[in-house]
């Protein structure tokens, strides 16, 4: 187990040495949801909790649930909430199978970070917890529809995936969600995003976005062992701030 | 009917006054195909012939095809094909219903620019010709398919459509294609990608790549009333350079 800081250590996390381990994808995705104080938030697969904890020191009185199925991981988000000083509900289940309890709440916000490998390409994590964290299971279709189905009218889903993944991305945006916007997350200025950050509205009409990349680090290629973070997302790692989102 | 210079006066062809009109985004196609002299090379919806002609002026001794549903513009683009001494055999059919001669052959380039418009949102262009160019009618996903089977293993798919369509675009993408590669074109630095670029192999394995934007207008805003293209894409309308692409 290590304790590990984010937001400059505004979070405190434990989690395990070996296995699935939060690290910045889980800071840009909480830095991306466009929640406000006093709305209510689902996380799907919320792991040992980072993300949410993020999104909690930045936006106030929010209402935070998180579905988790490792049990192991569950108990972690729980006392790295508490902690924290974060009141968050954490449920043990699969997204697939959620309780009557959760299947009978809708949320302004749901957000995730889906699984980043097709178990069909690749081969597994050695580790068993990381494998389940990591390789997908669960088609990032379902994860959609899960996500698509627990928020309100209007309700904001929030999504970090691998760009690789963008054709089953697009592929699994139905007609329940429109004005998807696309930010791509590119390692440097001209090179090829790796990651993505997809938010769609429930019931919205308006047209798909492609956003013009945010470029995660300064310079060429990596010059020194220092961070090289461009301002903003220094800003959004280090000082918890929003993800600059052009249009927000 | 109007006389229109293309690539620095190297292509001038004939396109009716109103009605749908070749621009600034066939050019731009046609400078993405991948084409080596010596190959064969389809064009889908060639309406006047410019983006072949366009394709052709950059690469010599190409085998064009070009086929044409609308009689009118057929008919130009093999005027305009024979004033430009460029051999291309232009077939007047539907791409959904095309002649066995066609269904018998395959190509080492599909490319082609469907119809930008949903038929289904917005409304309709007055001029019949430029309706059936630009609102679609045959479905996004059946331009893809139609195209697929006529490239042998290994070739090359390019495709301009609208980033708002990049959904449909994507849901196009079946298994039979790979190593896509999706370039958006930005109006300016830091805006938004209006249009895209598509280019796909068949049989390829490679995974989704969503490269960084190509800038089509230098500056903030317009403000001049003379051309403010960059200079890579103002080689490609002027001076008939190959689409910078990364990775080429």
């Amino acid at each position: 187990m290590t304790e590990d800081d984010f937001l400059g250590g505004r979070v405190r996390a434990a989690q395990p040495a070996v296995g699935y381990r939060a690290g910045t994808d889980a800071v840009l995705l909480a830095a991306a949801v466009p929640a406000k104080p006093g709305q209510s938030v689902l996380e799907l697969g919320c792991g040992a909790g980072v993300a949410s904890l993020c999104l909690a020191v930045r936006v106030p009185d929010l209402r935070l649930t998180g579905i988790e199925r490792q049990l192991p991981y569950a108990g972690l988000a729980r006392t790295n909430a508490a902690r924290n000083g974060v009141k968050m509900e954490i449920v043990t289940a699969d997204i697939t199978n959620l309780p009557a309890s959760l299947r009978g709440q809708s949320f302004d916000h749901v957000f995730a970070n889906p699984p980043y490998y097709l178990r069909t390409r690749g081969s597994a994590a050695c580790d068993p917890g990381r494998e389940a964290a990591l390789g997908e299971e669960t088609p990032l279709s379902q994860w959609m529809d899960v996500a698509t189905r627990r928020l309100v009218p209007g309700g904001w889903l929030t999504v970090i995936q691998r760009v690789e993944r963008l054709p089953d991305l697009m592929q699994a945006l139905d007609d329940r969600l429109g004005s998807a916007e696309l930010l791509p997350l590119a390692p440097r200025q001209g090179r090829a995003a790796k990651l993505g950050v997809l938010r769609a509205r429930k019931g919205a009409r308006g047209a798909f976005r492609l956003l013009p990349p945010l470029v995660l680090h300064m310079g060429a290629r990596h010059e020194t062992d220092g961070e090289s973070y461009t301002p903003p997302v220094r800003a959004v790692l280090r000082q918890a701030a929003a993800l600059p989102w052009p249009g927000d």
